[in-house]
Parts: structure tokens; C-alpha cells; sequence
């Protein structure tokens, strides 16, 4: 399958309404695709919250209020912060039905009082176990980063690293949340803590924003990027079912099928995006796509080989931590910035010579992983 | 397809939690495969509002969890009160990749205050349009109803009289929210005034409840159930966008397409479980499917042709009036009833000789329409 059109809102804390952002993303979308939405069979949203964060749910039928009164089949898909990723997937195995379908992910998520932000976002945990015991997600992250400090030896500065690392790539990126932010090591090391060891920067932010995909069966033109993996895996909910915290069973088993989908191993990608939505995690998917060994992320940032400039070019749009991450959009808004690079149609933060892109976006504590392999055309 | 499986717990107001539902109907649907749940091959989670409701979302990790941790990509759909027939569609398109999937809705509804209870419930309509001028569910379909009475002389006591069946259907399926439970036309015509023309016993009840079934691509038994069509439809979410009040659009674009893939008209049909979330609905259901013509659903029910002893059986189960709506469930504990009817399982409730049966899940004032149409192995 073919991604044939990409389109993004800002991200960020944003005066707007969900209706607003996804009907920016949508149209954005379609106009780059070159498309009318005349011309599309189905389409998915991608949503995680917007039934506790504004009141709204059905966001299939208010999609087709947004391109019209379209009689088309739309369906939504949520699988917490994996929601994007998932509904690419569905969209995917939807091809083989369908010629064009649109996938547009959005999230509105600023305005609320902390308490019940925090409570809206745990709803992707597990409210019989986890929850009971005060895990909201900071609280199971920190449990994890722990486990992998005490397990493989990385550091509060590792950390940092992640955070600092994707900060500067946003600093490239006018659509992030936080575009021009200046952020040192000073500060982050400086910053509050959240739930120990994680710190206010080890966190990524509430955020508003959409973000949307046009897919098509064949190629449409010389721009089109090829979708050559397309996998989802799950899990048990709760981090009190987990044998191990250090690595996400799903990541492994959704990696393995996309790899062997596509032909390829890690060596193969140019570019990955990965779930930041702490920095721990970076760390541990980049040890479960295998890019490293296990418990060896923190070589990878210590090394620089994941910032821009290195092999491994890893969340150069900023990544959850710093682009931000308007949940059901940042599956959808990973699958934008690899399209975006593959064109060659990055801008300032173009990434020389990348052809194969990889996606991984993560529901909950890895409750679910959707995994996405996308190559440009070699004839271009 | 084929429906290999079917489950359900009872519906009603019940002191059980979401995770316990779901269970059970899905234990209930592979017991009745005769499948364990490592035979699946993925599975869907239809749910419209678990977030609001019990703080649960992630649903498609929960049920990872409830089948032992399996890894199989599993996703959740929600579509209002169509979610169930959206998940159903939804699998229909994935068995082209699949051989073996499960496809499961839940709804624990019960145990909040009323207003929190019709807020929750109104997140199905259109926030930003419907919802500032008041119109929660039992507004918009007293608005519809009102219409439908002026354009076509439909009366209350036409109303009453779909009341009446389905509370007489219940009582018959011990399932149902409201099985036994004696319910005359005095009481009906007696009960509390919802949202003028509604009463009490023209809206559905709050239920608690879960339903599932397993699909297969090849048949695997004498009992399956064939799926000839499966077809949705979406619409406009608010009421303010609508050209007309009487009738649903999505219903009929999705029953034509359900139809023509069946290759068969409404004459053919046995057996009907059409989206009898008010009264009006049912009649208006009736009408948009091809049973009768515009406004002439009043015949229908004053001729009792609907009743389990006519020729258009119609809601045998109660419907969603009184079987009972957990939402999430609603549209396939539908396709349980007729596939439970097509194999002469249905007990005192027995259809005899029914032999095609159709589904039609509404979500909302219709902004999204799912229909299947099933029928039993000829062979049999």
C-alpha cells in the first residue's frame, strides 16, 4: 500500500476545538494527496480520549460531517496511545477492500485540571489492578526505568540525553510543540521530579493536535511512499501481569513480523520514530526493534548515533517528548515525518539519504504495538 | 463468513464489573466453537463508553489480558451505539487476512446518577452543534418522533404497541433485562413522560451486559451460521445537519449495499433485530429497510405482523427495549439472537422455519448504520 498524502496540525496547547484540528489535518491530507473527498471509500479515526477530555465520541459520524455528510464506511479505532498506529493497521488490511482510504488521527487534551488529566490519560492502564496500587503512567514508567537502571546500569543521564536529544530536533521542527524552546542539560537535570527517577523532562507534554494520513492500493504518483511492513501486536494490560518491566513483549513480536513483512532488519532503516512517551522508552524500543541488545540503549545515546546526525537517526521530528503528543494523532504524525523525509520534503531538517523509515507507536505500558515499515520508490 | 460461535451474559443492571462481562461472553462464544483461544487468529473489542463510564479504555489490551496474554493484533471499535455492528464489520473485511476471529462488545453502564448517566450516554451526538441546544437522546427522538407523527399520522399508541411486543417478546428470553416482567398497555400508557411525545416505556433501559462471537472463514461445523452481507453506512452526527427528521440515510445506502450483496430483498427475510433504542426507531427502522413503505410502519405494528407470530418477526429477543442496550453489545447480541434462531437453538422463543435473518445497528440519530444479513446452511 501507498501512502499518497500526509497532513499535520501544530501541536501544542492550542485554542482549538477537535473538530477544528481534525478538519486542518484532514483537509491537509486530501490537498496533498490532490484528492477530493469524493474520491475516498472508507476512513478511520484515530482517538484515544475525547469521550473524558471534551464529551465527544462517535467521531466516525462527526468525520463525516466533516467531509460533507459522506456516506462512506468510517469506523474509529482506539488502543490508548497506539490508537494512530492501529488505525493504519486496520487501514491496511481494509486495502485489500477498499482503493483509497483515509486515516486521520486527533486528540484535544488541553484545559483540564491536572488531577483529571492525569486520571483521563490511565484510563489506557488497567483500572482493576494497576490503578488500584497509584500506578497512573509516570508511576509505571518510573517502575520501568528503575528496573532498567538497576538491571543494565543506565543513568538519570541517559535520560537527559533522550530529552535533550529530541528537544533540539524539535528545535527544527516549526510544527512541534515545542518549536524554538531552548532546553539544556542544565534544565532538565534542574527540573522537578515527577515520579522518581523521572523528571518533568523525562515526560512528554499534554498536547492538541491532528494528524492525517491518505492511503491508496496503487501508486498514484512519483511522490507516493510505499508501506512495506504493517504489523500489531498486543499484551496483557496491567504491569502487575508482566514478568519482566525492561522490555515490551509486543514491541518484539510486532517488530519480528514487520521485519520479515519487509524483508529486512534494523540495519536496513534510515529512520525510525520511535514511542518517547517517556525517555526511558526511546531506550527500550530501540532494544526491542533491535537496533541495540538489550539493557545497550544507552550506549546508542551516548554515542550520538541516534540524534540527526548519527546512523540511526531516531524521532527527528522531536518526537512525543518534544514534537508532543496528542495521543490518538502521534501514531499518524510518525507515519507524516518518515513520509515527509522519504520525499525529501524535510526542510531544514531534512535527513540526507533516507529511504527506509520505521514507525513504532505504543499503547499503555505496551499493551499494544503497532509497527509500520515505509520505503521510498527506488525508481525515483 | 461464517458464525462459529455465540455468547452472552444476561443484560440488566447488574453488580458485576466490565472485565467480568466481557469474560463470560467471550468464554460463552469459544465454548460454543468449541475453540480454545490460542485457535484465534485476531480479535475486535466493541465498546462505546467505557472511558466515561468505569474509567477503562485500552479495551483491546484488556481482552489480551482475559485471553491469557495472547499477542494476536486485537483492536477496538467504537461507533456509538453501532459499535457492535461496526466491530462485526469491521472482522468481516480482516478474514480476508484471518481465519479464526472473535469479535466481543461490552457496556457497564449501571451505577452512576442519571445526569452523569445521560451525559455520558449523549457523547454519541454532536457536541458542538446538537448538545448546546439540549438534545440529549431522548430529546433528538422525541423531535424525530414528533415529525414522524406529523408527516405520517403514527400515533403514541402505535408506539405503545411496539412497547408492548418487545416487553411480550422479553418475556420469553431469560436473558433479557426485562424478562418476567409483566408490562400491560396501562402501564405503558401510565408511564412517566421522558421528553414529550416519549414515555418511560418508549426508551430503552441503561443495561449492563456483553455478547460475542467467533467468525470463521471456512465453515467448521453444521451449525455455523453464513454471513451473506455485511454492510455500513455512515451520516451526519447532528440532528441540526439533517434534511429530514423521518427517516435514517445510513439505513438505507447500507441496506441496499446489504441487499445486493445478498442478492436478496426484505421479502426474503425471516427474521429481523432492527435498533429499537426508542419506539419510533423500530417503526422508522422497519420503514428504511424495505419492509413497508414511508410512514407505513404503523401498519406493521397495529397489524401485528411484527409479533413473533407474524410474517416480519421483529425483535424476538426484546430489542434493545427490553432485552435491554448495553451498548457495546447491542448490535451483536442481534446477531446472536437470529444466529441462535437460524440453528433452532432459541428454545420457547423459537421462530419456526426462519431461515434468513437481518441486523440493523444504529449509532446515534443514525450517523452510522451497520447491517448483516444471515442465513442458515441450506444443507442442513
Amino acid at each position: 500500500m501507498y501512502i499518497t498524502g500526509i497532513g499535520r496540525t501544530k501541536f501544542g496547547v492550542l485554542p482549538r476545538a477537535l473538530p477544528e484540528l481534525l478538519s486542518e489535518a484532514v483537509a491537509r491530507a486530501l490537498r496533498d494527496a490532490c484528492m477530493a473527498p469524493e474520491e475516498l471509500d472508507a476512513a478511520y479515526v484515530a482517538n484515544f480520549c475525547a469521550g473524558p477530555f471534551v464529551g465527544q465520541l462517535h467521531l466516525n459520524s462527526l468525520l463525516s460531517s466533516l467531509l460533507g455528510g459522506t456516506h462512506i464506511p468510517i469506523i474509529r479505532v482506539e488502543a490508548a496511545c497506539a490508537s494512530g498506529g492501529a488505525a493504519l493497521f486496520q487501514a491496511g488490511i481494509a486495502l485489500g477492500r477498499y482503493r483509497t482510504i483515509l486515516v486521520a488521527g486527533v486528540e484535544k487534551m488541553s484545559g483540564l485540571d491536572g488531577p483529571t488529566t492525569s486520571y483521563n490519560i490511565a484510563m489506557a492502564g488497567d483500572a482493576g489492578l494497576d490503578r488500584t496500587a497509584g500506578l497512573v503512567f509516570p508511576a509505571s514508567y518510573a517502575l520501568i526505568a528503575s528496573a532498567h537502571m538497576h538491571a543494565y546500569g543506565t543513568t538519570l543521564g541517559d535520560l537527559a540525553l533522550v530529552s535533550l536529544k529530541n528537544h533540539q530536533h524539535a528545535n527544527l521542527n516549526p510544527l512541534a510543540h515545542f518549536y524554538h524552546k531552548t532546553v539544556t542539560l542544565e534544565d532538565i537535570n534542574a527540573s522537578a521530579p515527577i515520579c522518581s527517577p523521572l523528571r518533568l523532562f523525562d515526560c512528554s507534554p499534554i498536547s492538541d493536535g491532528a494528524a492525517a494520513v491518505v492511503l491508496s492500493a496503487e501508486r498514484r504518483s512519483d511522490r507516493d511512499i510505499e508501506t512495506i511492513a504493517s504489523a500489531l501486536a498486543t499484551d496483557t494490560l496491567a504491569l502487575a501481569e508482566r514478568e519482566r518491566f525492561t522490555t515490551f513483549p509486543a514491541t518484539r513480536i510486532a517488530a519480528a513480523q514487520a521485519y520479515a513483512q519487509a524483508g529486512l532488519g534494523p540495519s536496513d532503516i534510515n529512520l525510525v520514530q520511535v514511542h518517547d512517551c517517556f525517555t526511558i522508552a526511546e531506550l527500550i524500543a530501540l532494544e526491542d526493534l533491535g537496533f541495540c541488545q538489550p539493557g545497550e540503549g544507552k550506549e546508542l545515546i551516548r554515542s550520538g548515533r541516534t540524534t540527526r546526525a548519527g546512523d540511526i537517526p531516531t524521532n527527528v521530528d522531536g518526537g512525543l517528548k518534544a514534537d508532543g503528543h496528542p495521543i490518538g494523532a502521534s501514531g499518524l504524525a510518525q507515519v507524516y515525518e518518515i513520509a515527509l523525509q522519504l520525499r525529501g520534503e524535510a526542510g531544514e531538517r531534512q535527513i540526507p539519504k533516507a529511504r527506509i523509515g520505521l514507525a513504532h507507536n505504543i499503547g499503555g505500558i505496551g499493551g499494544t504495538c503497532a509497527i509500520h515499515v515505509l520505503r521510498k520508490d527506488d525508481r525515483r
